[in-house]
């Protein structure tokens, strides 16, 4: 199967880190197609940067679709312009956060998250509780550091990555940790390792999601929501109009 | 005060119904400012749409604001891109669906909403649960007209809602109905008076409640999700970058 | 308009001070008229001082109404009677929690209340509740100072209160902070300024949100709840028996 | 024990029917207190109602505290006036809603409530969910009829009732049902046997849980919410001020 | 009324403990009547504990119904296998959690429970949820300590208990403490004239409980989640298929 | 992989059926050893029926781990046993349920699920809350045949379900349905193609979901609710003790 993974933002080694992170867990038949975005915003820290990133995922999307890609994975944990890209696309669209909350929901009965900027905490908090996590998710916690601070002094954000994860072990009573933005995902397994607890990544979360969901033959339901955006003048299908 | 009032659809004509709407009910000392973006698509129906429509209005934003806006309003029911609205504001920013259900609560203890077409109706019902109508909120209805036919087919549009506030009434034991579209502010008195029950416009609130905040001093709050966006390349503000 | 502003207490300087803060915000065309009622408990710290407080409260409606009043303000922050209020009156019937909640909900992503005693905090979290502010109220706040020692040892409580709306900011992670007690409008602007939070006071909130609700025409719902009451002996309309 | 019965309203065949059902299911050494106000409203329907019943039912709890009673109920489905009520009680204040409920969360996993006037509906539902009964309460019926026309024409008000607790357990797929006024305890054997579902009275259940409490020799809290109201002018506690 | 007291773990000294507290409350027309698995876990710590313990309490509440007990309590705070216990028994069957929760929820407006394990603490967050405690239970505590440990070092236990139930009230705001745990029952009142709270004991209370139901004259509904088990080859009620 | 399937009913035709649809989506790697227990209840209908069968269940499952399975799938739509199987499990136990609902949300704004008995109505809707479908999940609703029946009227049964899936599309405006049985799982595809709508089966999304997380290389958590069952008399691992 074909799948593509799109990075909102426009920084590319973002993209090669979930590149290897998806590849490392993918099926031997999984093509894991990458797409960067040439000007959305350098990190998604916040709505307006995320608002910013949608349209040209949206169309990715639909040329990917073009090009037979069986699933969509957005690899920013935002999740931005999930909902949608499920209106353009027939397959599966998987967003990083609602895959990784699935997995936590899986292993573990209650878990907390850790992200980067406090800014973000509302904007998870909102996610997990629309996708039901509820009291199961016990707390966002952020490290305070910005997105690309996270290549750009990893051994810093290791250490905060480790401090807040054992935090809430012991304050929160989690019993699993989900990482809160697709640029931790290559420190996933060492956290784990240190802390002892599951620490889940979204990005693989969401490449084995698509995997299964396409491997069932599932595709997205199109008589409501998700339903093909209609065609009119200016809209994604306008050349149909 | 300056008024920014800003229709994310590209259809002028709505533009200047919603005006019509705001400037009837603004105060003396209120000057409203129209804005329609030239490319986004001609009407809101689904989240594809809200996101094309959403870049040009956060840039419309932030010229408003250069301009001397003291508070904004997006004239579409979906609220679309508000929370990033408020990020790149000063000012309030006002949402139609936002300001009609704070009006509905205060008047009616349950209260319905018709909206247009179906594939509105779950975008509808998680704004009203975002937004704290809980229970309050009886039920979505669409009556199953697209957007722009509201003023193509107006006597059409006219007697389904009608029939549809009338269901309301009955069946959902509502005692207030809220227009699930900017589209439907004109049609809103004689709703009311056809129907014996408070019909309340989103645009109108959204403007009064606009001119109340202003008239508080009240800003939006900018510490948390609500803060500037970072500047950085691509982002909004990528000239500070 | 003639706007009705009823203190349920029977501490005629609070319910100046509540006018102050109204006329310095209100219209032009706003005439405000205070209402002290003689005989109610002299601050509202609880449910029976709400309960022995609104019998002359809804008097005091009705007897507005029939001299004209547009709209009117419950001054007093747990919103005491304002669903029996809505049934007696024909215009709308503004509770400060509910406005000061609902300005909060459109400047701030999350906040936090900070009221006098620690009594009154199940009541406003169960305000918080019903009005629709869920996880976007982080937590309400108690300086454990009684409502009358506002006005007693004003030095005090400016003190306690900067202190606990910074604890909001830092431990909450509070974006805005309401003032849960209608004796503290007149603090506001220093607190805010202290601060740097945007910081909400109900009395304000209400008297121009009951402009705005006038000014777009709407009345209370009269088919449900808020319905007149039944003519009965006994009654609040026991004449019509 | 002595268990004062209030009832709010100022019917005093109310009082005597719920008197009955009282006296059929107390305990050989319970003594039932009955209390009729003098001057509140001939029923309670609707908020205004029980605005003006609670003052004199607060004072008439105070002064059975006075004279030994150990436990109080609260002869009215609406509740009115109970967390005020627990403030001026040492011993457990019991309303026959909650009563009521907590018996119908115990017998059935989903329930009905069987009411008089649709305008109770909402105040109703509002008491469902803040006694948490969440989506064990399917939904809240109303028969049309006013509460005193349940004494004046009990012919027609079995055969309504019967009719709207089949629609229950049809409908609603409710496996018990519960009565929403105190005036139909007397009709609930007749009830529940004419359906064949458990149906649930208010009025035994909190004299029944009212006893059980005073069994477990439990009395209301006092260091939050429901401590005793400070000592004030004006207030319930004046005369220590 | 025969009352038929079922203990799930096989610990004789637990179900004589549990036995002593509740005839210490019962009426004296009450027969209580102990029962003790044979072979189920010592102790109920966790899920797979619970569901060893079901299916012997399920068979014991049969042969209780065949000997005429007219009432069940299940003397554990996980309320394990409530749900089935109500499909085989005609009468009520009350589970120690549930019963207690109702209890705090008539006397406080917020409360804490406090258990033994740490591993509990999700469990009985989530049976709060589902008897709709909501946030009326602001925090379940736990003293890390196993259960049988409660016999073993009654000191210990009693001290680690007085010191969480002080700090629910300080830190949570907690009025009044559930003990999450049927072999805390007899500490109870020692625990209360220590912290000065209502403390309240799960097993007395759903034996009044018990009482009261019964007195009432309701039994378990019939027609929906907790019919009788179908008869079927392997199933409860195998003789019959 | 190994993976562990198990129907918790003794009626191996049904294990049979579920093994079918699993192998049908398994991945060419995964080797799925069936598991019939000899003498649980032979469906399962109720919540007695699911207490007498987990017993046998966590003992497979432990059997199974020690033969070296890599996860479990429990494949009864009540997930009977979920969490005590996760307690005694080190790979992750996948419910049917669950698994179906995490698949219906990605693909669906709103859905419905169709399951065989009225009575397990309700156990299905508490799942589906637990489980964080919230307002996404329209309805619940039963064809009123019991579960042995589908295998025994397969006739029947695709017409009643296929009739339920679509009152589902029309009536509750559910996107996608998901079949509320193990034994609908090979009716799927034939009510896809029937109804036009994605028709979701809980054996093969369990399926696909265990490959998944075993492909991420997560295990259960195990440090709280789902830490081992400790060691004791009775217990499951008695044996250490």
């Amino acid at each position: 199967m074909l799948l593509h993974l799109v990075n909102p933002n426009s920084t590319a080694s973002m993209t090669e880190q979930a590149g290897r992170a998806a590849r490392r867990v993918a099926a031997a038949d999984t093509v894991i197609e990458l797409w960067t975005p040439p000007d959305t915003p350098a990190s998604i820290e916040g709505y307006a940067d995320e608002a910013l990133a949608v349209p040209a995922m949206l169309a990715a999307i639909r040329a990917a679709e073009a090009r037979g890609a069986a699933a969509h994975v957005i690899a920013c944990f935002d999740d931005p312009g999930l909902n949608a890209a499920r209106e353009v696309a027939a397959g599966p669209v998987i967003g990083i956060c609602q895959a990784a909350l699935q997995v936590a929901m899986t292993l573990a009965s209650r878990f907390s998250i850790v992200t980067t900027l406090p800014r973000s905490v509302p904007i998870i908090e909102d996610l997990a509780e629309a996708y039901g996590a509820g009291r199961r998710c016990r707390r966002v916690r952020a490290i305070d550091l910005p997105v690309l601070a996270l290549e750009e002094d990893p051994a810093m954000a290791r250490n905060l990555l480790r401090t807040e994860i054992l935090n809430a072990a012991t304050r929160d009573g989690a019993e699993a940790v989900v990482l809160g933005c697709a640029g931790m995902a290559e420190l996933c397994d060492w956290l784990a390792r240190e802390t002892g607890l599951p620490v889940i990544d979204g990005v693989t979360a969401a490449v084995k999601q698509a995997e299964a969901i396409v491997g069932m033959g599932y595709r997205t339901a199109k008589t409501g929501a998700y339903d093909w955006p209609r065609a009119k003048r200016g809209g994604l299908f306008s050349e149909v109009a």
